[in-house]
């Protein structure tokens, strides 16, 4: 398996499955001298942690990360950074149900396709508890690229939509109601909906709206690793994301050039922001903003039909204690992407200019 | 600048400005013995080419790649295939009103930022021209992945949208009209409202769907480069795209887990595809499928506002000859940048199971 | 810092101080399905440990390694290893006296020099510790490369020579003796010398030479990346290297090309193997063979000045436990670098060809 | 072929066969804004060139560099540098009779055993051809280091040495023979010792010295990319070269600790200097310096026997125009190789530290 290694020069490289001994990872590149608050660090855990609210899996995980290496007297040393999450709950029997049968729309078909054999002790490595290593070094990330501000929040709830332009929102409501939607309303609405999704043993999709501000300009390669590019893949990396869209996105489709094209102030900023932040792929110093869509959970509790190793269709049901709605969770993870896509390009642009 | 390689394995790295001497590339890791039909690839060059038809920009540009290494008696040697396509219509002179000032919605102004200077001529670097490049390398791509089909076709211009699945269509059809949209009906009305909006000096934008069959099992990598992560990345980085989405896409979000779901087949096949070819980050053999959004053309005929170097507001209007719509030509674009993401996991995946 | 991964397909990256909680990497690459003996990856681990006999370091660090992912059921999964050797002996008062000066040829000063500040404790990350990790990996990959053989010995320490072609020594011989010499003469003599160099409170270099046999036809890339280029860079990353060379070495500089061109039998074999089983950076089938050479260990007991952080001379000597001669335990670290080389090149390889 | 990129931020990709149309390269990762002197460029090269004097080749080759991208007036504009020498000499029948045999020593054997078939014109893409394109990028490279001072000289022929410390030579007496010896009286003795073995049919092996004054402290990364092991790969990586060294390199194998200690004046330099300019893997500011050692070129007139493709003994003779003694043109070559590796550290190098 390659790809478990995310940026080039501020570098995660993450291990570990939902039920092995420990998952973690491995920062390498973050420059020396910086001064982590690692309570920061568990905080951005603890968001996206199992347990936290009643609209998510009752799992119970501490999720606490212990850091082994790279870190001395409070400060960054610049060598690798080394850390671990140990799985404290590995209840490896609700899971013998999936050994050997395949889940509809998991991995499992096609990891036992790849590599012949998997671990199937609740998705191994394909379970979203992979993230979680990526939340604790992309809080890293944030602390590294301190003035910059990243906020994610839930933007839509199956079709329950959100109808406010990000700058009429406050984002200090984010983090004040178990959906992570800074809108009370619609929050409220969102969360009877999702208890209702759950009653019925369902799940339901959802879309979480990222918004950087503060970016430096410049950041961001021409060619292929345009800065929207490389958020566009960070995110779509994200377990059960389905699409990706920047700045006027899909609906920039029906514009006309004319209407589209963002007029400049004498300063350099823009009229509008069609644009999203990124010109020809390099920051352009105004808000960077962008819609990630999830997909609904495909582990469903009603019971269902499916196929086992050898071919036979077999009826079984979802067991265990599953997310009705993926996004309240996930927004710590887009948060955390984020911030690893700016903290590498930072650092890749400070050899750009003689 | 980095960032101007693309794949890992079957690796291309790209050279050239629009109106430089030349612009070209250099493919790495492509197989020996590969039979090329250089040919085809020049027919993939012209199916990108300006001037082919009256609903695109009319300058002339013969496009012509010439291969400088890496091919011996009609195969490939297994060394790195060099080629250039040399510059000959570079009207410099075209583009010394946007010397000193800063078109909108286009790079001029994060170029100058970014590199303290820039070749002003006709985007430089940033010039759509550069994917003429990745057009010839996808076209060795295509070629190396023999039976898999790739086709790209346009689905919407503006607001008008081509209401079809995609099994529903015949794709030999894409080639039969300049806007290549499969439907000729809805190719008709969109060829007719690209000639509008070219007369009134505007630009407008459009999708593209690609559909790819006889995928092989077991293609991607299951964390961060999951394959539509990489394909969206790949996409992403296309010029003028703002979104993509595979799958169930954006419209996935209002489903529920229970009708999401694709519920197996006793051969492994799914009776639905909602997943788009992808489960986990990897092919499962059904039909990948994706959407991707390009938003209108910035350079606009029509007068418009914007700022010089110093900041002061000038007068200016587009000059030269250009796309009204870009996705006609950017059609053999999003199929070689498939091609390039598929030929470079096939390697990769030679070397995952014992 | 950067530079903390090695390999590209089987690739390792690893993490830790010599003082901190662990140090430890994660494997990446390792295909499916390959059975791990992982007894003989802890006894390649204890061939590295101090205090193994009377001419190594008497530190007492049991360097047991845990493996945290990867591994289900006995076998690879093909998801990346996960792995932790934690730091049970961290006696770090015995280096508050190096903390606020530099030992001459130690990495101290350039440390605090390109980090502003550093780990000083045993040398933090710069310690021949994180070498641990290596043989980890290193074992685990002699493990995929089955039949391929691979023996390093100490051919040198100090003026004391093996005065034998390696096509005359018996490689079982290897581990009888404590210096790791296969001629128990030449050991004896070794062994002693090192015994009188520890008393005079002094070190002394060595030379190591490796043998792989049973190589495939066809490993290593023919420019950059050539099979000897990428051992020569494997075993001068490892500490106190200052030269490598392979087949005729140095020597062969002073031969004539009608002397050192390798004669080929009919069966594409060669008569005589100054080539040292590469040919154009690619192995020819025949044994590869190489020279290490090692300084002698830094670390003196011996009293000597030296300077403090603001350019102070000191009076200082080395404390703690340290190794006379580093050949002896290097051994192994120089055939798990040698394994790390060959596993990749082996994935690489097998995509090469139609 | 992977390998054909050198370094991860001033990075060149090269392509090109001996005999091919063209070879040629892109240098990607140059910062912006460097004023190029381009005639320095073709001087470079015309220190590697055939035919400059009596005791290299005398194939004559212009070897012309045209740059096709990434310069515009006169400065880099941070876009790839694209650049292509063309094979204006192609003899292609000069080497029909190595079509179906192998020289010995040569790669031809290899290629057909890892391609499959080979391009055997001249070797190919194993013909030190390539290397001009490394001089190319090695020269901007040069100028992109400024202050920096690469000096390579031949200090060794067969077995006639130059018994001088650098630290006794007149660098600007290098260019002042043709076998780039600093040292007058050895020079001649050299030059007539290499017109010997040519009229002999002959050729013969040789050493090249380099040192890298004016280093910056703190170049290189300290554990799998050090400074010394990326010179060593880069070294190794040149056609024929069998070993490399660096300070006191395998002499120092014999010196104990206490004498090879480079002990500390207050300033931070050091008394002695047998680490070579380099500790723990990063430049400390004093004088890098290395010996790579040069095999005797495979090709020698006098005849010889080989195999064919069948494995049949054939009797064949060198035929064309090749050299008697590769060291006097390597000599820009090892100075482009090592302009290339520092280049690279001194980018990544600017992001280490906050």
């Amino acid at each position: 398996m390659a790809g478990n290694t995310f940026g080039n020069s501020f570098k995660l490289t993450t291990f570990g499955e939902s039920h092995g001994v420990a998952i973690g990872g491995v920062l390498d590149g973050c420059p020396a001298g910086l001064e982590l608050d690692l309570e920061a660090v568990q905080k951005e855990l603890d968001r996206r942690r199992p347990g936290q609210s009643a609209i998510v899996t009752q799992r119970k995980e501490p999720d606490k990360v212990d850091f082994l290496s790279g870190i001395f007297e409070g400060k960054t040393t610049g060598t690798p950074i080394g850390f671990a999450i140990y799985n404290t709950n590995q209840k490896s029997k609700d899971y013998s149900h999936i050994k050997d049968s395949y889940r509809p729309s998991h991995a499992d078909y096609v990891y036992d396709q790849k590599y012949g054999f998997r671990d199937y002790r609740g998705g191994g490595r394909s379970s979203a508890r992979e993230t979680a290593s990526r939340v604790v070094a992309g809080a890293i990330a944030k602390q590294f690229l301190k003035d910059v501000r990243i906020n994610a929040f839930v933007s839509q709830v199956g079709a329950l939509t959100l109808d406010k332009a990000y700058t009429e929102l406050d984002f200090s409501l984010i983090e004040s109601n178990p959906v992570r939607c800074p809108d009370p309303d619609t929050a409220q609405r969102m969360e009877e909906y999702i208890k209702e999704i759950r009653k019925e043993g369902d799940t339901i999709g959802g879309i979480i709206t990222c918004v950087i501000q503060n970016v430096p300009i410049g950041l961001g390669e021409p060619v292929f690793d345009k800065l929207h590019a490389e958020l566009g893949k960070a995110m779509l990396s994200i377990n059960a994301v389905k699409g990706f869209e920047y700045g006027s996105g899909f609906a920039g489709v029906k514009m006309k050039g004319s209407q589209h094209n963002d007029q400049f102030n004498s300063d350099g900023s823009t009229k509008t922001n069609h644009s999203g932040g990124v010109q020809g792929g390099i920051s352009n110093g105004m808000d960077i903003y962008f819609k990630v869509a999830f997909k609904p959970v495909a582990t469903v509790i009603q019971g269902y039909e499916t196929i086992d190793k050898e071919g036979n269709m077999v009826k079984t049901k979802g067991k265990g204690r599953h997310d009705p709605c993926v996004v309240p969770r996930a927004v710590p993870i887009v948060e955390a992407m984020a911030a690893l896509v700016l903290a590498d390009y930072s650092l890749i642009n400070r050899t750009i200019k003689l």
